[in-house]
Order: C-alpha cells, then sequence, then structure tokens
C-alpha cells in the first residue's frame, strides 16, 4: 500500500498550483538519481539528457560532493548562515578566487544573491541602474533571465511575459540578437545605430544583458564576433555589460565562462545553475570592483549564500576545474555530440542543428514535431526537452560528465524516437 | 596554519560584495551549530537568539531532520528534480495537506516557486493581477517582502528601495500599516475611505498585502481586528487578500500561520524561511484554488522545489505539528519572553515592548542604543538584531524550540548589555 | 432653410466623437453672447452661471477687449507668431510684471506652454522632476489637473483615469485633500507622517500640486492654515510647491490669484482658462527664477503663446486689476452669493455650502438631484453644472462681472428649479 | 520713448523662461504680418520660409478668415463655447465633412481635443489603448509627437524627452522609420519579425503612430509602398493606425491629408497647426467611427473646439479646397521648389534634398552649418528654420499661397547666405 501511495500522483493534481509543468508529459514518481541516470518508484531506468535544464551538469549525487555534503551535515555545520563568516563560505569563495579566477586573470567581486537565477538578474540590473544613473536596458530577442519582474522585463517570451498580467515591464528595451533577423541582417549595426541616433527615442542604457547561448530561447549561439560587437557597442554609449552564465556557464559551453572564448570582460556575470555542483539552490553576481558601491544590506535575501552549496560547489571547483582536464573532455563530447545530432536532424526535413559545445539541439521546424519527438524518447526511457521561441528545437542538456556509453544509448533512443514519430507523420499524412 | 586560514576574514573584503551585512558586526567565523547555539573557528560558543532571521524556528541541525536529510542524500534520492514528480515531493505534498491545511480547514493549492521568499511575493502579485485584471496592490508602511523589482515595490524602507537606482517601483500603493500614524488614528477608516472616493486617484486594487507582524519593519504586530478589517475592505473593493507569512509563519506567532485567530481567509499566502525546517532555501505559495489560474510554466524557476527542502519539511511537520504541544509551548515561552523583555525595557528610558508570541522586541527609541546593545550582547556571547524603520528595535528570533535555560542565559547576557551601554552612556553624558 | 439648418443639431450625431458632453444636456445652437447672457438661434436668451468653467471671468466678449482684438486682427497683426518677439507680448509680459507681479512683492518667469491648462501642469511636473531628481509627485483626492498622461496622473477622478485604458499613470502618491477624510481627520500629520517615516514606502517627492479651490473636485476650499502647512511639508521633504490656479485663479477666489491671503509663496503656478480674458486658448507656467533651468525649446509647442489672447489678456489686466475696485467688487458679490446659495440650500435636505469667493455652491448629496435641478434650470434659461466626486455639488462661476440685477435674475431661476425638482421628488415618494 | 519700449527685449530675458527658443537666433519684435511677409517694430521686412511651422499654410492674416473672424467678433458671436454647439461649430462640422471628407469617401468622427497638437496625440494613444486593451505603442526613429507625458514617450528626440526629468515615459516600443538604417535596410521586414517572434519582448501594440513626412524629424518622408507596409504590419498585429498629420497634413505635402497618395486607411488622423488656417490654436483627432467609444467627458479640456479657429477654419476650407485649384498650385510649386533647393544643395559638398511637397529641404550634413545659412539667411530678410535629429536639415516651410515671385526672392537669399556661409567656411579653412 506504501507502494501504491509512492506510485500515486493524485496528490499533484489536487494540491500542486497548475503552474506545474514538466511532470504534466514526464510522470514518473523519481526516486533516485545518481550521474547521467534517473530512477522511478518502479524502478525503470531513465537517461537524462536534461539535467535539471543544466543544473546537474556534473551528474546526480556526484559521490565526492555527497560525501563533502554527508560530512558537513553530519558535523553539525552551519546549515543557514544568513551573511555571516563561516568555514563553508571561506573555503568556497578562496576555491573561487584561486580556481576560477586567478587562472583567467578576472578580478571580480562576488555577490550571494538569494539562491535562484532570476535574484541574481534583479540585482544585477539594480546595480547597473545604480552606477550609470540610467534607467533603460537593453536585453534581446528570445532572451530568458527570470520570473520576477525586473528580470521578467527582460524575458522576451511573450506567455512567461503574459505571468505579469497588467503589472508594468518596463524600462527595458528589446534589441535583435544574432541571426533573430535572419542570417543577413546585421544586428550589430542596427543596434548601434538605433543608439547613435539622438532622435531614436531609445533612451540611454545603463546596460545591455544578454545570454552567450540562449538556453530558453532555442539555443542560439552568439559568436565571438558578436559579443565582442555588443561590448564594443556598450562601451561607446556608455553602458555596462552584463553576460547572463546562468544556463551556458559551468562548462556547458566548453569553458567554465560560456563567452572566455570571445575575451570580452563582462562588468557583471550571473551565475546559477550548475554553480552548487549538486543542484542545490545557488546563484551569485560576479561584480567589477569599480562597480561593487552597494551600500550594506541594500540587496539582500535570506538564503544568500546557501552554506550547503558552498561545501558542493568547492568540491566541483577543485574536482573538475583544477586542470584542463575537464575542459578537455568537453571539447572531445562536442564533437560526438554535433555528429549524434546531425545524424538526427537528417531524419528531418529542413532540420538544422543549433548552439554549441554541451549545449547543442536540432531545430526540427515545428514545435509539435519537437514536442512528439520528447514524449516518445521519454516511453523510451530519455528525459529530454523542447525550447525556442515556437519550442521547435530538440535540446541536449545531459551531464557534462555523461560516459560516451550513455551518451550512445541516449543518441540511440533520440534517433529511433525521431524516427518513429516521422514515420508515423507520413503514415498519417499518406 | 590552515586553523590561521579558517580565521582569516581577509577573503571577504577581497571578495565578497559590499552588500554583505551581519558579517560586518558580528566578524565571528561560524562552523558548527546545534539547536539554540553557534560555534566559531576558535571553539566559541554563541547563543542564537535570531535564527537566521526566523528561517530556524527549530533550531539548527535538527537530528531528526538531520536524518533524514543523510539518508536521502546516502540513498541517492533527488537532489534536483525540477518540478517533477519526486517520492519526497509526494511525501511533503501529503505531509502537507494532512497536518497543515485539513486540520484546519484550509483548501489552498501549493505553488513551488523559486525557493527564496521574494520568488514567492513575485508569484503573488503576479497572480493578482491577472485574476483580478487590475494592476494597483496595497501594501503597507513598514512592510518588508523582498529585493526583487515587483517585491521591491511592496517595500517600504528607503534605503532598500534605493537599491533599486532609477528603475521604477510601480503600481503599488502604500498605505498606513495599525498603529503606524499614532495609536488614535483609524487607518481602517483611512484606507476605506480613500478606496471609497472616485476621486481619490487610488486605482481600484488587485490586492491588498500585508504581513501580521512586520519582521523588519519593527515588530508591529496587527490586531485580530485589524486584519479582519482589511480583509473586509479588501473584498468590498474587490481585492485579493495575500498574507505575507514568511517571516511570521511556521509557529513564530503562536500558531502555524501567525494570522490563525484572526480567522480571516487570504486567497494567497506566502511562505519561506522555517518552511524547509532546516534553514534550507524553500519557499512557496498558497493559492485559494478558484485563483490558481496559471497556465502551465507560466511563472517557473530552475530551484522551484527544492528537494532536500521537501524531505527536511516533511520531518519538521511530522515532528512539531502532528498534535499541539509544540503549539503550546511555544505559548508558555511566549509568557516568559514578555516578562524577560519587560525586565529589559525597564533599563531603557522610553522603552516599550513590540510584537507577539515569539516575535517580540524591545523598541529603545534610537537605532544606534539598539545597535549599541546588540554590539554589546555580541561581545557577551549572543547573536541578536535589530529591526523598524529606524533599526530602533531589538528583535528576539530564537528558535521555537529554545531550552528555558538557554532562554534565561539569553536574556541574562541581554540584560548585562543594556545596563551596560546604558550606563556607558550614562557617564559619557555627566 | 439655412435656419431649419442653424437649429439642426444632426450634425454632431454624424460627425462629432462621443466624447462630448455639454451639449448632451444643454441643447441649444448658442450664437451670440454678451457678458452674462447667451443667446441661441432662435432668440432665447440664457444667464450663463457656468462661464466656460472659469473661463469667462469677464464674461463674454468684454467691449474694450474685444475693440482691441479686432484693431489687432484688422492692422495685421500677429496671429501666430511661435515664441518670436512681438510687440503684443512685449505688451502682455509688461502689463503681467508691472499690474501682477510688482505690486504683490512676486518674482517669476512666465513660460508659454501650450495653450491649455494640461500642457501648464506637464510642463510643472516636468520641471520639478528636473530641479529635483525625484520621480515622485504628490497630488490630492478630488484633485484635476487635466487629461494628458501626466496630469491625468495627478487627477483623481476614476472616470477620467478610466480614459488612459490600459496605460501608466505613475510617479504620483494621491494624498487626501483637507476634510476629505471627515472634518476631524488630520490630513497635514497623516501626510507629514507618511513622509517623515523613512519605512513608509513614500518615494521623497519631487513636487506637492494642488488646487486651492478644487473647481472639478467638488469645490473644496482649502484653508490658509492648510496651504501653509502644506508648504511647510513640502519645504521640509526637500519638495517643490505647485500651485494649480487655473480654475480658481483670474480673481475667482477674491483675489488675483486664489492664495494671495495664506501668504504661501509657490515654486510653480499654473494658470488657463481666464488668463487671456476673453475665452481665447492660453496658459502659462509661473516659475520661480531659481528654478527655471529649462534649455531652450526643451518643452515647446506650436501655440505655446496665443498672440490673439496677449492682446485681450493685457487689456483685462489693466481694465480689471490696475486698482483694488475689482477685488472690492468681488468681495462685495461673494457675500450676496453666499447667502443666496444659503437660501437654496435651505430648500433641500442637509444640503451644505462649499467653496468660496465667486466659486461656491451648494452640496445636494446626490449627483442625480443636483443633475435634475441643473437640467430644470436650463429649461428656465439658466447655464449651471455640476461638481464633485459624485457631481453632487452646483456650482456657481458666473462671471465675475455679472450684475446684480443679473445674479438675482440667476438665483430665482435656480431656487426655481430646486423647488420645482424636490416637490417633484416628494409627490413620487408619496 | 513708447517706440523704444517696443524695440526693447530685456522683459524677455527678465521675465520669460529660458525655454524660449526662435527669438534668441531671430531677435526681432514682429508687430504685422501680410501672406508671407513678416515687418518688425522698425519697419524691416522678412519673408517667411517658417510659417508657424507649418501652422500658417495659407500665409498670415488671409484677407477672408479675417473678415469673417472680424464679423464673428463684432457680433458678438460665441469666443468660448466649450463644447456646446454653435453656429460656429455646426457650420465648421458641415464644411469638414462635405469639403473634406465626403469627396475622399471618408468616414470618421472628428473629436475636439485641447486646441494644441500633444492633446490629440495624447487622445489618440489614449483611445487606442481603450479599444485593443493593450498598453504598447509602435513610434519611429526621429518621430515627433509632441511635449506631454504621453506624447513625448512617442517623441524620438533625446533632448526633448531629456524634460521629463525623471519621469516615466513608458509604454512604447521606437521602430526605425523608413531609411534610418540605411537605405538598403528592409525596416517593414525587421518590424515584421520582432513582432511575429512571440519571444522577442516586444509586447503586441495597441497602435502604430507615424507622420508621413516627419517635420522636426529632418523631413523624412515615407514612401507609399511603406506607409501601406505598415498598414498592413499593424491590421496582421491587431494594432490601429494612427496617423500624426499635425505637420505634414492641410496641403503641406500636396493633398489636403499627407497620405491620401497611398490609400491607406487610418483608424485615427491627428489634425493641429493649419487647421484653423488662420494660425490659432487649434486641434482635432479624426477617428473612425467604430472605435469611437469614449464615454462622454472622458477626455476633455476647456479649451477644446476654439470657436474663433472654427470661423477661420471653414473659411480656410471653403477657399482652398471647394475644387482641385489649389492642390494644382502646391504641384506646381513643389516642382519649382526642388529645383530651387537644388541649386542651393549644389552649393554645399555632400548636401542632398529630403521631403516632398512644399515640405522640403536641404541636408547640408551638419547643424552648425545650417543654423550659420539659416543665421545669415536672416540677417538677409529671410525667416526659414532647421530640423532633423542633429539640425542639419534647412527647411521649407513657406506658406502654400507664397507667391513666386517672394518663392523666387527667398531662395535668392538663402543661395546668397548658403554661398556666403560656405565661402566664409572655406577662407577660414585656408
Amino acid at each position: 500500500m506504501a507502494n501504491d501511495m509512492a506510485r500515486n500522483t493524485s496528490i499533484y493534481s489536487r494540491r500542486e498550483s497548475e503552474a506545474r509543468s514538466y511532470c504534466r508529459n514526464m510522470k514518473a514518481i523519481f526516486t533516485e538519481a545518481r550521474g547521467s541516470e534517473l530512477f522511478d518508484a518502479d524502478g525503470n531506468r531513465y537517461i537524462d539528457f536534461l539535467a535539471g535544464c543544466s543544473s546537474l551538469n556534473y551528474g546526480h549525487n556526484d559521490p565526492d560532493m555527497k560525501a563533502a555534503l554527508i560530512d558537513h551535515i553530519s558535523g553539525d555545520g552551519i546549515a543557514h548562515g544568513l551573511d555571516f563568516h563561516t568555514d563553508a563560505k571561506s573555503a568556497f569563495l578562496r576555491a573561487f578566487e584561486e580556481i576560477i579566477l586567478a587562472p583567467r586573470g578576472m578580478d571580480y567581486k562576488v555577490m550571494m544573491t538569494g539562491p535562484t537565477g532570476t535574484n541574481a538578474v534583479e540585482a544585477a540590473i539594480k546595480l547597473a541602474r545604480k552606477v550609470t544613473g540610467r534607467r533603460n536596458v537593453i536585453a534581446f530577442t528570445n532572451g530568458f533571465h527570470g520570473m520576477t519582474m525586473g528580470a521578467l522585463a527582460l524575458t522576451g517570451n511573450a506567455s512567461k511575459r503574459g505571468g505579469a498580467g497588467t503589472g508594468s515591464l518596463s524600462d527595458v528595451t528589446h534589441m535583435p540578437f544574432e541571426g533573430s533577423l535572419g542570417e543577413d541582417v546585421d544586428t550589430l549595426g542596427l543596434i548601434d545605430a538605433m543608439l547613435s541616433n539622438p532622435s531614436s527615442g531609445i533612451d540611454a542604457p545603463a546596460a545591455f544583458v544578454f545570454e552567450p547561448i540562449q538556453g530558453e530561447g532555442g539555443l542560439n549561439a552568439a559568436s565571438d564576433a558578436w559579443m565582442q560587437g555588443i561590448e564594443k557597442i556598450a562601451r561607446k554609449h556608455g553602458a555596462l555589460l552584463i553576460v547572463d552564465d546562468i544556463q551556458s556557464g559551468c562548462g556547458r559551453a566548453g569553458t567554465y565562462f560560456s563567452f572566455e572564448n570571445a575575451k570580452i570582460e563582462p562588468d557583471m556575470i550571473t551565475q546559477a545553475k550548475s554553480l552548487s555542483g549538486f543542484g542545490l539552490p545557488f546563484a551569485a553576481l560576479l561584480i567589477k570592483p569599480e562597480h561593487d558601491i552597494w551600500k550594506p544590506a541594500e540587496h539582500n535575501g535570506t538564503f544568500r549564500g546557501n552554506t550547503h552549496a558552498f561545501v558542493t560547489a568547492r568540491v566541483a571547483m577543485e574536482k573538475f576545474w583544477s586542470d584542463d582536464a575537464f575542459e578537455k573532455a568537453i571539447a572531445g563530447k562536442s564533437v560526438v555530440l554535433t555528429t549524434a545530432l546531425g545524424d538526427i536532424a537528417a531524419l528531418v526535413e529542413g532540420a538544422s542543428l543549433k548552439g554549441r559545445g554541451l549545449m547543442q539541439g536540432v531545430d526540427v521546424g515545428s514545435g509539435d514535431l519537437a514536442a512528439a519527438i520528447c514524449a516518445r524518447a521519454y516511453d523510451l526511457g530519455l528525459v529530454i526537452e523542447t525550447s525556442g521561441a515556437h519550442d521547435e528545437v530538440i535540446k541536449y542538456l545531459a551531464p557534462l560528465t555523461t560516459s560516451p556509453q550513455i551518451m550512445r544509448e541516449g543518441f540511440n533512443i533520440l534517433a529511433q524516437a525521431t524516427s518513429d514519430v516521422t514515420t508515423d507523420m507520413k503514415i498519417a499524412a499518406e
């Protein structure tokens, strides 16, 4: 009977808000997870190509982080420490300085915001407005930055924006992301022209905010040249450059920060999702020291600086980023991924590849088709999701640590699902 | 040397944002905590009358929650599950239904928002605007609801609001909280008069949002009559009633929800802080089913539904709320607290008591004095903080589980600190 | 046939917007007007107790202004001069300096805004925000300041505000006007308390804007003490004081500016309505020289500085304000008016008098009753209108120059109309 | 002495706001004007190529309008009639119906807004938001629509926008006008792409607002194809089409409405400037009957429906628009103008022609150069002004009725001035 209860999902329809989403199509009750595998209450195994939307870049329950966390809890380590000094926080900050910042020649202050990406984004735009005395912020088509009012104003998605009801999503100008108006349209030229014209009606911006690879927006990957162009335009017009690296960071794009190859120097960087390494709520805003003009507690939050996350995040840095082995492994897997997705794209007429690093996908041209393929894949034991303005992109976000074998297994399922669905459609069309 | 490093706080000035606050005055590096006691790297012991700003109502590292959490992690339970069904989530929802909702005759849907209070507040006002088609929200003087742009617009504190820089904090009307204009001013009459006058310029409100006891605003406790009055005014003017129970809830005010005695029926209730029981990031919005009109994913978030928090929150409910023993214990301690604070207030001319339940404090009339007393108390081994528009209230927020002995020990320190500071002042004044 | 056409109002229903209002109840086609009398196409005579809502304080077609205007036009004087220097403008400014400003010891710059009151109000709040660097403006219940978005945000009336549809009426805090919460509520204390509390959520204001007598809001006349109190609060909180004297100015309240007896010193004063003296479109903003920080053309408008209005406005000042005879005459008539309205109020149970000077009225307690009385008065040859949040005040706004004889004639009609309507109501009620 | 006073401009520096502009460079005190000629207090004559910024399309003091207006005033015709029916208003509406609307097959309601262009624009956007229930309005680079907060939000010019200080200019998206991003950029495609992308962040618009020829923005003339494209995009996205014809209308562009040749059907049309024919303040909003959902007085204003302007506007329509003679004359003069401006452009390296009809100009590439030429022209007896984001366009806006002889005389002065200035510059450069 306990088992029956464990498998009964009526509590969800009875008690959980209609806002719930993933569980509607993937109805399993998950109970355990290791690495790139999920297990449900009936013992079924699923390969995880979603990884908590890139919050589990190092896989589920990494044994080293797990050991450190259990050790911390067992010893009555601090669980909640507001923004007090704690040994766990000291160790996190030191590791971040030594392993992440110093080797990259980066000089940033770390702001512990509330432990969700949207909190970090809110802190960033508040600070940019304080620093510059300007109000307008430039965001981009297909950008996604969060659900609280300040971050939602930056977010492009009409359905998400609709959640604000009659509330005002103001003080933001939405500009076209690279490629969004067609391959041949010079978006940098357009943006610079609009801002350079004193009669354009676009107020001088406090900041530009963009994702190097748009995770929710369809895996649109900005080129290095475009990122450099935006940096240049921002500097020219006296605006700060904010990179939202929440989904694309922590190795997902091939380097720790997704923009490293572009050699841009953001004034602020938002981090969340895989920052804790273990899937725990954690977010931070990196701020160039000269812009760190916050007064004490001017932006605070009860859960800023999740102590459990400090513990696992430190282990993640030490384990994966102390040398370049992990980066090299990602590079290798990225090539494998491109090839595998290319094979899948070949099954769908007009399909094309999107993204880069281990943040790639297949644009199958239709949200219905993408949904059907993901649903079929789920039935075959693969958790994978869609992305894009029309949900038309099948998005690969497996843990970066996924073994070649499981990658291959997952690709096979995805190919099977794609083949099944397209075959069904052809039959239906005949 | 490792120990030296453990005691070195230079990493904070070098790497943590200027936004940090508590650690500026209470400089210890905390390493362990149990119940109502904190320990630092040098083995010093501190009594905790702050409890993570009411996030640790059941104390630090409660052994039962700790065991359950370690068990969950050890067994590779889900750490991050997006909004999938999980065994931990099912169990949490069932416990919430059986232990919290059903016995109180309450019917609410649970919305897992991002795991910070401000996210829950943002979800609430977005939904209220969607439901009513109205834009304006009524908030109150000295109210505190969070730091993201939507919640910050509701927040009264000028310094916090200043963090938004030039950003727009709009669509909110701030009305006087009970007592804020003086004991004899009828705030309910005033509010109803303003809203009933079609030429007042106050647009018809989507919602009223208030805290039954204003935690950051100075422990102003609304009377049952005032809460009933606001409910009546809200109903009269077609507005939803949203109770922000983030700091005052989970037993802090004497009952699970702080407004239970007033017998009001909020349309939405925000919860966070002690909801996880263990100090883990966790927040939820309770919604009357008829208002739960969210479309799937219309408001979402990566860390909505923190799975570790599901585990500990369930244990907290089972352990503390399955019968009325805990509630009775709180009632007893509240009486003790009132007496003890009265003794301390007697040491300061003009001081008065604020708040109710285990959320009481002493208004010493001056922020400087309150800060001096708290600083002295810290030196004597007691962590306690201030609150109020001028930080003029010394705020007791110890774990609800604090033993009578430790309560007494803490009161003695606080009395000593108050006496020391007032004596010093008298000497300085002579 | 020409006559038939002259009396045919079908063109209005066919071609004029549904926004039209006065002509719906008072359907005559007016053709001529002299002093306080209007004549329609059928030769019917109407006494005018409305005077273009106080735009015709010196009556219709004052012979001296008329002669000067015809002379100007006949001689090909400038009709439209943008903001060029013209002889007519020079003469206007000199007369304004010598007749209005100098004798009152007032030092103001004159800004020619677009020739409507709302344009002057918009200029005032824009400038106040520029001067102070603050955003929030304090306006009052029952205040009316215009229909363009900036002025409408200050306006209290819900129906007028509704005209903005989904547009944002932001950056304004609405506070209670004197008496609006009941005779015994200390609105000054309330306002100061809200602004003095750093956690009230009311942002520091750029300006206070009020009408000394609220024309559309129900003839609520602020006491000298209240105006002085608002001035004091404004100074205390670093806000500018803006007096909207559009309807109450130009002698209507007994003195040229309606606030003269209160001896307050506004930072800005808006003027329009009777400023031209002849009913021509004309508005101005008076600005304390130290606040006149406009850059050239930073606020402009095609019709700023209506040249025909310069001509008539100069004559009006010379004729009516060169000595104190006119002011004395107004004082005498005000006494007569109070008595006459008292007699009318005596006919309606619970009715009371409102306003002061020649801007008085009778609050009959119900918009329906007031409308019925005005409609009956119109049938008897008297043009008079209502005011107030519920249109419950019968408002006397006859030209200041109305002869005692015509005043008496009008009062008789109004008494008759009131008697007729209340008698009908009693019969209906039986 | 009286004469001295007449020539003394110290009253302006002493008493008129710093916002004044034209009179700073053109310092004459004008006293008389006839047709296309202005005369100052010293009897100097100036040719008027500015015409009140297109408010005097029929010249100064047209004898027929002048006679009708004197006749009206002499007979004590209504000067100020609120929105009562008057004989003058009836006649205006009938003439507008018969002479303007009917022959063009146009069906519009006429809304008498406050008598300035900005009031008409405010009414238009308020109504569009009411009709559609949407908030966002699309405006264009280099657009100019007025100075009140609603219209200013639509206006592109940064200096004008700066006049709002910290006030919020929200709910508007600024899109590129035809040609503003370079000749080869497809602005229609860009706009449609942004609006068609559900993740662009551009909220569904209530309306598009544009000027067929941007008067203040540099005489950018939209092609018929572009206007048709905007109409199509507006229809596709459920938005209303609002044409701001304030400066370009009343024959200025060659036809009564400037968009007639494009055969578009705006939902609303704003009119002002030359609508009265005589330079009197007057504005109107034309509304498709199905959108005329105003409630009575929902948008009103003291000076809505300037009665003197009704008189002159009727004469203007009867005299100039009863047959096609005037339109043909404009066509002829437009050809002459193009040739003449071409000759002037030939004097300046890189100069090019802008605009169409009798709203043309020369882009000399630099605001300083354009200002110098206009200043020199003024010294030689020609009033002419600049336009454009950088004030780089010398703008011809002479009365449409200007005789060929005076046109030629003015062109000669302009050519002389251009030659003088460019010669001086060459000498200075050597």
